[in-house]
């Protein structure tokens, strides 16, 4: 999409899912948290607010069907939302369903040491259920 | 506003600066980060998806609105957003001025411990600041 590269490191660091009207979705190879990153396919933007008034509609759009997804297939009890960028300027944003047992809670999942890649089939298997639920155009 | 009342520990940790068309904006009283939170003042909300359309709308506007006034006024590196509410329950959006010599670069400056209050009078000041470049409506 013109001009539009995914990062390196998020591309190492996560699955692809596919693709919404705006955003890329992808998961978070980390088997601890069910985590979704949402890349908008626009080159050098590092600010939700530095996007078009358009592109801004429907990332938001986006991240709400995305977190109400996520949500309904979970069963998690938060989701979590952010828009860092500390590390990786490219603009993503997180969506992270949260647990009262999960290993970070309640303190921030982003950042947290440790985290397991998914096997394989784990990562197939998931990527499947959530393409689905998220009705992703691939 | 029908049933809206502010998270005890949110009006604690925060100190007032006024209110747009849905959100109460509150500055962080943690003088190491220029750190705003905004609560829809709707009444029994935990996510944003939650929100009616119209408010989400009015919602996504006010971060929108928030961060770019954020980023013009202090100039920082990086404006990082977050909907966690992990533990406080009512919605709230982190919106934080972040710089890369700041205390916790690169990174999260939520549920960072050791952050010293503002005195009165800077407190003062950057509330006046901030509610002039937000326009806020008080």
């Amino acid at each position: 999409m013109d001009g539009f590269l995914l990062d390196p490191q998020i591309e190492a660091d996560t699955i692809e899912i596919g693709a919404l009207g705006l955003c890329r979705v992808r998961l978070m190879n980390d088997s601890r948290f069910p985590w979704l990153v949402l890349v908008p396919q626009r080159p050098e933007v590092t600010e939700i607010f530095d996007l078009s008034e358009e592109d801004r509609d429907l990332c938001f759009k986006e991240i709400t069907l995305v977190s109400r997804a996520l949500k309904q297939q979970t069963g998690c009890d938060k989701i979590n939302i952010a828009a860092f960028g500390n590390m990786v300027a490219q603009l993503h944003i997180h969506i992270i369903a949260r647990f009262r047992d999960d290993p970070a809670w309640p303190g921030s999942a982003i950042g947290l040491a440790g985290g397991a890649p998914y096997s394989d089939d784990a990562a197939r298997a998931i990527v499947e259920k959530l393409s689905q639920d998220i009705s992703v155009t691939l």
